[in-house]
């Protein structure tokens, strides 16, 4: 691909120079998300390990020279590359294959593991997230050694199988795979866009930590009319204790929750104001309704400012009727998404303190850190960026804005900070494409773009050559 | 019977005339408790048909000359009877065959419906509410008549299948059946004392309101790292709508729930303090913690006080791990004890229009009354409440208190107002029986002391004769 002129835009990419690779992706991509690699489901254990599997092996049929699956304490990743030589530029792509639990699963319009097609669409779990970009890559890849013959730089790739479960094996992966692992640039691709006509490159991630609680009132379950009005209910105190988290103006009452975080500047702050985003569409589209911190707007609630949401709860009866009991216990998964410079243990202590503090002698509180990752921030001035911008523009026909993005994806961190490695973060996602939600699906169009996008990307990073990719 | 010497208490009634009833009483509620008769579970609705059965035959063989089982349309009653003697009284038993679901089935020491001896207790769901009541009325039957050949007065049960599921076809049962039905008495074995050595009788009881609510927030689940910080989460509605129930003294904050409520004057309040009752060892025995209604006791809190109480509680992600999720909906059932004067129709109305009012415009409420039942009560200077009284002491060797319990049992509004029966609520349950919670059981002992109780009170009965049974 080394000199050829870059591809243009368009309508998805359909005029691409890889637009011979639009139907085998879609193929590929249906087959693998047949496979419900669900990481935080021990039952879908041996479909996580046949997942791993597969991309093992159409990473070998794509042209990549060696492929392997890593096992790890927990599930097992897939590493694969293509070495051309060794003096050229070499990429490191992350992802992964794993998968969100597909609960509520009646609210599918089609059975998750069955892609479905519809509208230049695929229905499916994982089809966005994330096994979409990891197909992208490896079709981008088959395109450009049968036009070419050759890669213009050296590619690998690190996908992962515990990324919906906490990531927790990665950074012991890393650390044992140094070696293999070792490039001049890491491409993530795990992120999105704004929108099918407006192009983004993701500069900075929320961090997380995400508890789980449960307050216990009773050592059993209690008859409502014998007990209801003389003992304490947990799903009350529950109740309390998470009415109790925000103000009425959205903001954490939790003392100290704000302490570490670095106000945005006035200009910081114009610059994202200037981001082309339809605020009020972006709630709409999903039905939703508006929310949070007064004094921000929904772009800087959901990527600059932190959150402390509910992301589950749980007590007493759940079935049909009318069981009139007072439950011994209640629970509930709360998360905070972390901005720079939020540390997870410092606000693990602080809401910890603060749960403890309002509730009622004599009920027991359990809370668990149970997962966590660090806040991203990524330099924009870096060279390798700057030419993945160009990349991007130069398939979508305008300049890239420049985003942080509300989610956190923990192995970024790592691949920055063990590896000193800069992060492209680029990802075709879009924002309506309910990863984590029932209904996932990918713009096929979307995808299509991103082959021709990473396709340019080698071109100029090969272009720029070692020296040029760093700062 | 007639004409014996009262039986007298101790051990259990070990000495009571009856004494050679208990193994047999024992086996039979052992076998009865064997078929999962849950009326609210769909999948049990041939268990409690098959109850039904099993209960028909057991009264046949225990004596009753006349057993039949009552098809609604919903699940069987089975009524019984035995007409010594038209001119001698006649009395109503009412109790149920169906039980309570056994979630969370965790907790259970031994399967639910595979009742286990310790200890002199009975452990099972129905050995207390209400299966147990039932076979002691029976095996009282068997005894009386293996004794004296003949019953002292004329014996009616009705014993229905839905009790834990609303009752939903009582009425139209009763009013089906007005003839078979007719009484003198009504005597209802659904109820329980303060202690084993503190005999109580009932006389009355809380009736109830059962709502569900659901509140949605957006179309589908949003990832909590797009989405947080921006869009309003259901369960942080859900749970402000429930901690904004009560205020901080436990009073209910919904403008008009009080508004129909009788407050009892300084007698009777003494009169309900003079009931022997350890208030501290009532909340301790459960491992509960203090709560409710500041300025009342907790028997006031627990008998003539209405509560708002959240049964249930569900939204988002539920499961292991950590799930970054903002749901769509979240949902609760709320249940209210109603104390006289209050009726259900004009409570539900207050507590919607209150949640109604508390909901943060967008948010959509789905709220509905799904079950519900009057309060009752009985009037103590009646002389069928006077004998009954006179037959449990007796046995216990020392007077019953009068109590008002918590609980309720909307067929005894019914018995008591379309069949114009006084009733006297004679049970032996006990607190600590964990009716509708895991672990239930039944104190034997009770049981036994109740079987010699009410043949002694059938005796006083036909003492009295019709006219002395009617005020």
């Amino acid at each position: 691909m080394r000199g050829c002129p870059p591809v243009t835009g368009g309508e998805g990419g359909r005029e691409g120079r890889l637009s011979g690779r639009q139907r085998p992706l879609v193929d590929t991509l249906s087959r693998w998300v047949e496979i419900p690699s669900v990481s935080t489901d021990p039952e879908h254990a041996q479909d996580v390990a046949a997942s791993a599997r597969f991309l093992r092996d159409h990473a070998l049929s794509s042209g990549m020279t060696r492929a392997e699956v890593w096992e790890t304490a927990g599930h097992p990743a897939v590493f694969a590359e293509r070495i051309e030589d060794p003096a050229l530029p070499t990429v490191l792509i992350y992802g992964h294959h794993d998968v969100q639990p597909v609960d509520p699963v009646e609210e599918w319009d089609a059975a998750p593991f069955v892609p479905l097609e519809r509208d230049g669409q695929l229905l499916g779990r994982g089809t966005a997230d994330d096994k979409g970009h990891m197909v992208m890559h490896l079709e981008a890849v088959r395109g450009i050694l049968d036009a070419a013959g050759h890669l213009p730089l050296n590619l690998k790739m690190i996908v992962e199988g515990e990324e919906e479960d906490g990531s927790e094996h990665f950074d012991q992966l890393v650390a044992e795979h140094r070696g293999d692992l070792a490039a001049d640039v890491c491409v993530v691709s795990d992120t999105g866009m704004l929108a099918e006509d407006q192009p983004a490159l993701t500069v900075g991630l929320r961090g997380l930590a995400y508890w789980e609680i449960e307050v216990r009132a009773a050592q059993t379950d209690l008859h409502s009319g014998v007990y209801g009005g003389a003992v304490l209910n947990p799903l009350a105190v529950l109740a309390d204790l998470l009415a109790g988290l925000h103000d009425r103006q959205g903001r954490v009452t939790v003392v100290g929750f704000y302490d570490q975080v670095t106000e945005l500047t006035a200009e910081e702050r114009s610059q994202l104001a200037a981001v082309p985003f339809d605020e009020a569409g972006f709630i709409a589209d999903v039905g939703a309704v508006q929310g949070g911190e007064a004094g921000y707007t929904t772009m800087e609630r959901r990527t600059v400012r932190p959150t402390l949401e509910i992301c589950g709860a749980w007590g007493g009866y759940q079935g049909e009727g009318a069981k009139t009991v007072i439950p011994a216990r209640a629970g509930a998964k709360l998360s905070s998404r972390l901005v720079p410079h939020q540390l997870a243990p410092q606000v693990t202590e602080v809401v910890e303190r603060h749960l403890r503090g309002a509730l009622p002698p004599g009920v027991e509180l359990d809370f668990r850190l149970i997962h966590d990752g660090p806040f991203v921030l990524t330099p924009t001035d870096h060279p390798a960026v700057r030419l993945a911008a160009r990349a991007v523009e130069s398939v979508w026909g305008r300049p890239p804005a420049y985003i942080r993005e509300g989610g956190s994806i923990p192995p970024v961190a790592t691949l920055a900070g063990e590896l000193q490695l800069p992060c492209v973060l680029f990802g075709v996602g879009l924002p309506g494409d309910r990863i984590h939600a029932p209904n996932e699906r990918v713009v096929l169009g979307q995808l299509f773009r991103g082959m021709e996008a990473v396709a340019e990307m080698w071109r100029l990073f090969a272009e720029a050559g070692r020296s040029g990719l760093s700062r």
